[in-house]
């Protein structure tokens, strides 16, 4: 099977040599490098460059080096018929719930707080409140949503979980719908968004959702950046009605040199590395797609012989 | 019974409020408001000033707002034979394993480096690897101590505990005395130090100690100040030795103004609020031994008259 590598994100040479070891067979050509289009069975691939996997006539399967596919969209998508992967790689939930953690745990102790006051060389003890005080709301209860309702709540936190559609999950609190996220909204001291990216969630943490949430929230968003109005976001912290915020996704990643949230102490900026799928834990199941794919691919050949 | 409070770190009005709540005959006196010294019979304090403690004579108990007698040593002692109570509020252990969790997070997601890269304008992805692939080291192994373990080791931390001599607790690993503490530190990518200070344990986290340590581990110490040889600290972070600090506590506190920490971006300083008793959790046990106190006072009475 010959793969195409198209990531300016990703490490190609991990990638390679995990898929290597499982697929004897493998042919792997890192993008740009020279390729005969003709003879790619497969890209592996995270937003690659429009009109790249429409050019590839005998594609037989995209695999996404993220969960999401919003990347695939548009002039970006490969021809019709071919059938696009999301990355499951078995390690994300764990990484993303340590993420949400990591996040979470930093606005519960303010952290952020305390930064501002020592760069101020201000010595200022801030009251502090047991998890079990803390009420966080989750947006997104897929794998990752999930994986980071277990670990908030393994920790004491009041957790609460939202998804569009009713979800009944034994042991968690749920909340759905319009109606659902505005109760949501307003029981949520710390809110986490980990949808996926549609027509239905783009710009769904604006300004009207901020007015609903306890005056002082903190917002920590690893959905995508097409969930947050962003100039929302500014004008929410400039008013206090939010606190603090935590983002690991933007409209346009890397963020644009003279974007205003490089300077805000109350935002810490994350560049994308909540949770991707590293190559050690996600190598198996992607071996598995692609041989699939080279073996049915070998199937349709011998047919037409 | 009259209880003199001394402290310019906790909340009068609070403990004023609970305690009241649960001894109806409370008489609740907030040093430096005047006070007739002879009829004080309890000492609700932290680090009272020189002399003040020695100079009640009726004093029955001194009940220490912090769970370490240090700030009680010396000339800040009580009369001889009184009896020194240190704090065990219930909800202690919950709020410094928090403080435990949210300051070893951040050192693992590489928050604070993040933080650095954000303010310099750079868009800059750091690897990430999992809780299960990080080794963190906790001196002392006291009711916080254990805490710390179990929270750390329920989020999937890879935790030993150390103490001076051995102890045998089911479900840690643990290493004891000098030699303990010497392999603790070669296997520790994040060490914590939950000790008392006594004069074993006093400088114990110093330039040898951290030589010890695999290159570019982080620091976390909310024992006390004098566990920590601050300059040492200074070095071992200049040489790349330490990546990073979290401080709760300080040879001096407040920090003076010109002290090197306040400019450091690679030590958070929190201001001494990893776990401080809150009277709503701890009111019950210090109404408690300020009850027996004065039982006993009452009894003394009794058997003079």
């Amino acid at each position: 099977v010959h793969v195409l590598f198209i990531s300016e994100e990703d490490d190609p040479a991990a990638w390679g040599r995990e898929l290597a070891a499982r697929l004897p067979d493998l042919r792997f050509t890192v993008w740009p490098d020279a390729v005969d289009v003709s003879s790619v069975d497969a890209a592996l691939c995270f937003s690659p460059p429009p009109g790249l996997l429409a050019a590839l006539p005998n594609l037989r399967v995209v695999q996404s080096l993220a969960a999401g596919l919003d990347h695939l969209a548009g002039d970006r998508a490969p021809p019709p018929g071919v059938p696009v992967l999301p990355m499951a790689d078995p390690g994300a939930p764990t990484l993303m719930a340590e993420y949400m953690l990591a996040a979470v745990m930093r606005h519960h102790r303010g952290l952020d707080a305390l930064a501002s006051a020592q760069a101020a060389g201000r010595w200022q003890p801030l009251p502090v409140r047991a998890a079990c005080e803390r009420r966080v709301g989750v947006l997104g209860l897929g794998r990752l949503g999930l994986a980071a309702c277990t670990m908030l709540q393994s920790v004491g936190f009041q957790v609460t979980g939202w998804s569009r559609s009713v979800r009944d999950l034994p042991g968690l609190r749920t909340l759905h719908g319009p109606d659902g996220l505005d109760r949501l909204a307003g029981q949520s001291d710390i809110l986490v968004c980990l949808l996926p990216l549609t027509p239905e969630t783009a710009g769904i943490l604006n300004a009207r959702l901020f007015r609903l949430l306890p005056r002082g929230a903190f917002l920590v968003n690893a959905g995508r950046g097409g969930h947050l109005v962003e100039p929302d976001l500014l004008r929410a912290l400039d008013s206090g009605e939010l606190a603090g915020a935590t983002l690991d996704v933007f409209t346009q990643e890397p963020i644009a040199p003279g974007h205003p949230f490089w300077r805000r102490a109350d935002i810490l900026i994350t560049p994308h590395v909540a949770a991707f799928p590293r190559a050690e834990t996600a190598a198996d199941v992607v071996a598995d797609a692609l041989r699939t794919a080279a073996g049915r691919a070998a199937c349709q050949q011998a047919s037409l012989a």
